[in-house]
């Protein structure tokens, strides 16, 4: 009944060696079990459900790394019932994160992941060997004609991706089809003048059941991906929509809601595993998170340890775009290069309008600034 | 096209005056419009749809409190907006934490809320003025035979309500069907003997495109109340369910996943947020939490914090339980009664077993004791 295959975790714990190894040991039990220790039955559930603790060491004065192994059967298959096993109840402790996931092929084959990954995007937008250029549709409270004329700007301008900003869902100054409906106009009306493949990606997030309805509409309308807030919707909404043979179009991660998750060094989840190994298992082309230096507080090494996440090895589980956003200008666009080198999605919201007053000019300068190097 | 009605949100922010009301200025903007001030376009836009800092106080040498209120029509009428826009992207920036929600009928009104509530629940199980009894089946790797003989005992001994352990769903040692078959026939029988209304409640978080399928299931197979882990499956989940008329049963929410949100006082959602006013609005009857003391860190602050919202006035919106549970152990009840009153389900698992070696004389036990007083 138990295969013998287990993946592991490994956390980091705060404390000194005996309060982080007791922590470890209470990781064992509570993320499996949940039951104190003294009556756990023997045979199968002691030695095979408990989860073990594979490695122990020091990483600094007051934490520890633990490896933590889990029977794969643990998950049932189920990249929800994962989530509960890697953090669930773990996630009310201080004290304890997730540093990354350990994942053998055999939990990795339970999933598909990516439909189009880095070289399927590439590939769909018909654009190789440089960043792709993405930018959100903005502020709330613009009508669908006006977002639409922006998108055509942005369009004739050369950006590869328009998405909605992820708080335009369904209001009554920019319904959610009419918004569809011209923009995917707006942006197809561009790409007959400028001979490109640019993409109107609208946001998808939305009450539980009305999901599905709005990214088969979005289809049906012609848009070209999906961005969704996972931390909102619950995160295997992603692995659906990704896994779906007639949507079949490139999903986007978008952070809110999720940042309470890394806000501590101490606590919730690394960069890493949260914005890379997650959402990638979860099936997002691209992930979404704010960048070093602009209104948010990442660092450039958490943004490095993100970036390192989508793309480090899963298997057949396809490499996926970081894309930094959240406040870029595009006089960073040149150290950007250097940081994240061409595998990256650029996110200029606020950044492409303040640049000047000609927004299709501005598109165009975002879009030397990245050819250029 | 824009009512005028508004709601707030008021949130703790870290520094000193200047810094603070920067915070709150940045809100205002970054939760709505999501754009540089200086370009956010008059009229509507800048008079409305942006939040407005309604007021600005300190609350300690090192913080401040802000109200923030918002356009009702900027959450769509979607409680996956609402989310959005109490916590969206501000969630991501250290130093910023949601306190309170202060609600108007204008958005209270777009909303059902629990079906039961505190009154409906103690009618359903035929419960009058004394707090509830509630246990969990575990551990993980138990196949259904075994969960079920433990919950014909634990119903035999006096239980109120029998839930899955939250980590339960479809693992191969105990698939979701044959448990929630078992489970339901043992409850049952103990019923016939007993002359009373135990229920059996199936945990039933699971993928997204399975969740709905497992509650049909389950009210199907005479399970009655579910439970799910709403940062797990995403909240609008409970929503869903509570709504379902052809469901029609209680709901309860268990905190896995949901910790980071907490474990910080600096940054994320208050106790009485998060456990207390969202949970209710989404729709669950009862809301799980671990109790202070127990195996977990909150303190007996932040417990009463969540039992005030439970129970705070939400117009229409019904009352639910606290459920303080994660390592209560039965020498503690007269304690707990003091703090909750007796509006309140208390969880117990481990310490139910723990007490003796006859599990329906620990139940019984338990029983007497929050009847005692």
């Amino acid at each position: 009944m138990i295969s013998g295959e287990r993946f592991s975790v490994v956390y980091r714990l705060l404390g000194d060696e005996k309060e982080a190894h007791r922590k470890a040991w209470d990781i064992c039990l509570e993320q499996t079990v949940e039951f104190p220790e003294e009556l756990v039955p023997a045979g199968m559930i002691r030695d095979e459900i408990v989860g073990r603790i594979e490695d122990f060491k020091p990483v600094s004065e007051c934490a520890y790394e633990a490896t933590i192994s889990y029977a794969v059967e643990t998950t049932a298959n189920e990249f929800t019932q994962l989530l509960n096993v890697v953090f669930g109840n773990i996630s009310i402790k201080p004290g304890y994160r997730v540093e990354r996931l350990e994942m053998p092929d055999s939990l990795l084959c339970q999933y598909r992941g990516p439909r189009f990954g880095r070289e399927g995007l590439r590939e769909f937008l018909g654009v190789k060997n440089r960043p792709l250029l993405f930018t959100a549709l903005k502020p709330m409270g613009l009508n669908p004609g006006q977002l639409a004329d922006m998108a055509y700007k942005c369009a004739l301008g050369g950006i590869d991706m328009i998405k909605d900003d992820h708080g335009l869902t369904d209001q009554i100054f920019a319904s959610f089809d009419e918004r569809v409906y011209r923009c995917v106009e707006a942006v197809e009306k561009a790409n007959s003048k400028t001979g490109r493949r640019c993409i109107y990606i609208p946001n998808i997030t939305a009450p539980a059941d009305k999901i599905l309805m709005r990214a088969k509409t979005a289809k049906e309308l012609g848009a070209k991906g999906l961005i969704v807030s996972p931390a909102i919707t619950g995160m295997d909404i992603m692995r659906i929509l990704a896994n779906d043979d007639q949507l079949a179009l490139p999903i986007f991660s978008h952070p809110a809601f999720q940042g309470s998750y890394v806000t501590s060094q101490d606590n919730g989840i690394s960069h890493f595993a949260l914005f890379g190994q997650i959402t990638r298992l979860a099936g997002a082309d691209a992930v979404i998170y704010p960048n070093f230096g602009g209104r948010f507080s990442f660092s450039r090494v958490e943004c490095e340890a993100i970036a390192r996440g989508t793309s480090v090895d899963m298997d057949r589980i396809k490499k996926i775009f970081p894309s930094p956003g959240g406040g870029i200008s595009l006089d960073r666009i040149e150290e950007l290069l250097e940081v994240y080198g061409k595998e990256v999605v650029f996110l200029v919201g606020g950044g492409l309008f303040k640049h000047g007053t000609d927004l299709i000019e501005n598109c165009r300068y975002f879009s030397q600034m990245v050819s250029k190097f």
